[in-house]
């Protein structure tokens, strides 16, 4: 009765046909229309590929007034019952929204009418630990049974029966004949739990602001492909928009007095996104990419008229940082930190003459100040109880001198995380070729087809790579593109983050991976992310004819 | 104390040097930020403008636990009490969100160590009537008062009042520095009515289907700029979404299974812009632009090979239309319902050999076809106690056959709604040059001096053009970008709208009305609304530099 995962590939081709006879060409749709073949056909797509599962032929009804029912020390959790009511919602999304309840009660009688009883009523989660704390490395495993009468999610921590509830959610489809949710190929047996424990996606404040709003939006839909660390590129040379209390001006860096975060609202961002199962890693990017912080202070300028890098010289550019990272460290309580430490320009250093005489003094080349900036910002970190995280150049420049916590991080090509897991540096994977969101020019099937382990074969170096992160940097994009700019490219990269290798790599894809990449960029639309269509060439284009989402 | 509206006009542009001193030159960014003289400056912008009002030099700070007291036979109302809910959460938004209340008690102890007691700590809204029927030309007035201690809204309907919270909504602003909402330039009051009664934006859900989720975010979204209608395009030659339960097989022609709406979302789209006090008006768009209601029922093209405009000759025809306005009319309440009729190309029926004997046995051209298919179908709507709206071809075609209740729905170009008005047809606005938001090479201050009332000189033809509407034709417009191309640009037209034509004509369009058409747009940044830069030649262009959302 129950068949092996691999009967998903052979099967996907077979209905691969009928979704996708004739693509891109309208003429072809309208066929589809007429002949209407796939109107019987209800493919499951689940995005991304759970690491083995097991499906049936059998068609489930799910009652709209499904139950939740908790179990295991953490099952009581707030973060597992809103999270129901969250999906719940999406789930059955044609049953109206709840300001209507009550409005239309006919409804409830029409269905009824047709459907006398439902397959599943009840949606079981057990989870045996109560400790919701949420860390690098958490515990996301998952088991979902989907059998007649009773669908249940078993899972070690509330982070698990999330990724669990997103994967239920996905198996859930409204059928418009009759008028219910239905799961199709049931019953079902998942087994699931990611591939990397590091899952990305950056978001870069500086260039353009993000109103809370929009970043909760983004986290909500985070969730939907599995990512679990959002890294906040809060600050920048552009603006420096949040609110540090023990430097008050800072802030002043910010574009307007309207674009700025409150302490309160960076609690409150990192504490939606744990409802969520996403961790927020911080960044302070230091000593380049950093002229917004002397706005409020110039003294952390080298000269008024030399602005960037901060000034290397002076005790009190430290004590600014330390500062800095005294307060977000209240805030963010993922272990990871990022230090920044990419595209340093020394020039400002050398020209300034306090700062050149400093040098001399220390008889540092400019690269030798780099390097004591970078260990002296990793050794405050450090000391309140953060790994570093920095941008390669500081890896690429001074291997040996950084702290062997130091995570990697990746981005100016491919090759860096062998040479970083080689030194016995644990590394996340960026590379900005096929990883950076804004290169607008990279398909979404060279985003899925990049791998984070490539040229490293040894297991236990591989173990160091801890995951990869698609970028999203802002200098093009703002609330009105944000989300058609990551949607669907980052979906390609949160699936080879997640699914196992071998199915990823095993699966045709153009026939098989396609399919599904479509159907999810569908399912962000309905529930009102603005992904961007599929197919293009170059990312959020805007459809150039009309058609079904489903092929676009 | 209180000052005229003129001191609006004069007073902006004092602000405005401040706010926007090198638009668009980074460089001069750095400079803002650096000299910052804009941070003691918080001017307050309405968008669209009210029709009276004045305001004072004092600053107001409003509680976080504003109460609502309600007065009037109509202030009981869900309308008001759930509008003043989601109007909370916007104003307060850096008040964290519902699921952390609690978590952050230390929030309110912070807040109330700066602020000891706030002006404002009740919102009084007085609605007259409990009559809650959203008709064309319902009373959408209101005066809203503030001042220390009181903010009143006086309305004679619910819809007058939700229009007055959202102008309360735009007073209210965060002030960072002492983390309250403030009212900047209060006391206030403010008088305001709707220029027209007819202020609409028309969806396209044929060429691109939208999910219901994405057609609430849109509604939502209008009510920020007072719109009053959705025009819901609902069907096309391309798909055709919608559930018909009398013809069943209608909604084959969707694109595929899921890309439809049952009869419960129309309902609930209904009903969800009802609470924002927006109507519904539904267009079947007959008898071209239908090819898609053949995939369910062929009969209805002339042939399998020639399939528009819909087959004449049969009464089966016009069966259906009847059957599908039956369906509709118990969806749709509003009393204008929209019938199409715009570019039918007729070569069909002259070809179709039991078309064409049948234009001979009724001595027809095919232009008196067309006329008599157009004039049956507003026969239909007319039994229904619909008032047919027509694209203006109707018009140029046949005026005086045409019935008498007709709207005729201009697109072409200028110069049609005074020949409608002279001839004692009510119109709609929405000359394609200037409010068609498919067109992309529109800039938004062609948008905003698009006169609805330009060539029409007496008062009583004047009072014929009901208003205007901005159209979004679907082809290349998905829930990717659809509100980025939607917005700002409608916004210029729900001004025009809305606001008196001598303030909307006075206003010197760069120094006043862009500062506060920048200030509206990140206002719906802010609200989660993916609103364009406002300054780009082309419509939806992704901003092409970093920078403030105020100034792009």
């Amino acid at each position: 009765m129950l068949l092996h995962m691999f009967y998903f590939f052979f099967f996907i081709p077979c209905v691969l046909f009928v979704v996708l006879p004739q693509p891109l060409v309208v003429d072809g749709l309208r066929e589809i229309r007429t002949k209407q073949p796939h109107f019987d056909e209800s493919p499951t797509y689940l995005w991304p590929l759970p690491a083995e599962f097991t499906s049936g032929d059998e068609v489930f009804t799910v009652d709209p007034s499904l139950e939740l029912v908790v179990d295991g020390a953490g099952g009581a959790s707030d973060i597992v019952r809103e999270a129901f009511e969250r999906y719940r919602k999406i789930i059955f999304e044609h049953s109206g929204s709840d300001y209507v309840a009550g409005r239309f009660r006919f409804k409830r009688v029409l269905r009824e009418s047709i459907i006398s009883e439902y397959d599943v009523s009840q949606l079981k989660i057990t989870v045996h630990s109560d400790n919701e704390e949420l860390q690098f490395g958490v515990d996301e495993s998952y088991t979902l049974l989907v059998s007649a009468g009773e669908v249940t999610i078993e899972a070690n921590t509330v982070y698990g029966a999330l990724r669990g509830i997103e994967t239920f959610s996905q198996l859930c489809a409204f059928d418009y004949t009759t008028k219910t949710v239905q799961i199709h190929k049931a019953p079902w047996v998942i087994h699931d739990q990611p591939r990397f424990a590091y899952r990305g996606l950056m978001l870069d404040t500086s260039r353009h602001y993000l109103p809370a709003t929009v970043i909760k939006q983004i986290i909500d839909s985070m969730s939907y492909a599995k990512f679990n660390v959002l890294h906040w590129h809060i600050i920048d040379e552009e603006s420096f928009p949040l609110e540090v209390p023990s430097y008050p001006n800072l802030w002043n860096g910010s574009y307007t007095k309207w674009e700025r975060y409150t302490v309160e609202d960076a609690y409150d961002i990192v504490n939606f996104a744990k409802t969520r199962g996403i961790n927020v890693m911080a960044e302070v990017d230091v000593p380049g990419h950093a002229e917004s912080w002397g706005a409020g202070y110039p003294d952390l300028w080298p000269s008024p008229t030399c602005r960037e890098p901060l000034d290397v010289s002076k005790n009190f550019t430290f004590d600014v940082v330390s500062g800095i990272l005294t307060e977000l460290r209240k805030i963010f309580p993922f272990e990871l930190f990022h230090l920044g430490g990419d595209e340093v320009n020394t020039d400002c250093w050398s020209q300034t003459p306090h700062v050149k005489q400093w040098l001399q003094n220390n008889n540092f080349a400019t690269k030798d100040a780099y390097r004591y900036f970078v260990l002296k910002a990793q050794e405050i970190a450090l000391s309140k109880n953060w790994t570093p995280v920095n941008w390669e150049e500081t890896f690429n420049a001074f291997p040996s001198k950084l702290s062997p916590q130091t995570i990697v991080h990746n981005w100016l090509g491919p090759g860096v995380c062998p040479k970083a897991a080689a030194k016995g540096f644990r590394c996340i994977y960026s590379n900005q070729g096929v990883w950076y969101l804004d290169h607008l020019d990279v398909p979404w099937d060279e985003v899925y087809t990049a791998e984070p382990l490539e040229g490293i074969s040894d297991a236990s170096q591989q173990k160091l790579v801890i995951g990869g992160e698609v970028c999203m940097w802002g200098e093009t994009v703002d609330t009105s593109d944000i989300q058609q700019t990551i949607w669907p490219r980052a979906a390609a990269a949160a699936e080879r983050l997640w699914s196992p290798r071998e199915s990823t790599l095993k699966a045709n894809i153009t026939s098989t991976t396609l399919p599904r990449l479509l159907n999810f960029r569908c399912l962000l639309n309905r529930r009102g992310v603005a992904a961007a269509p599929v197919r293009h060439f170059y990312a959020r284009q805007a459809p150039d004819r009309a058609g079904s989402c489903y092929v676009q």
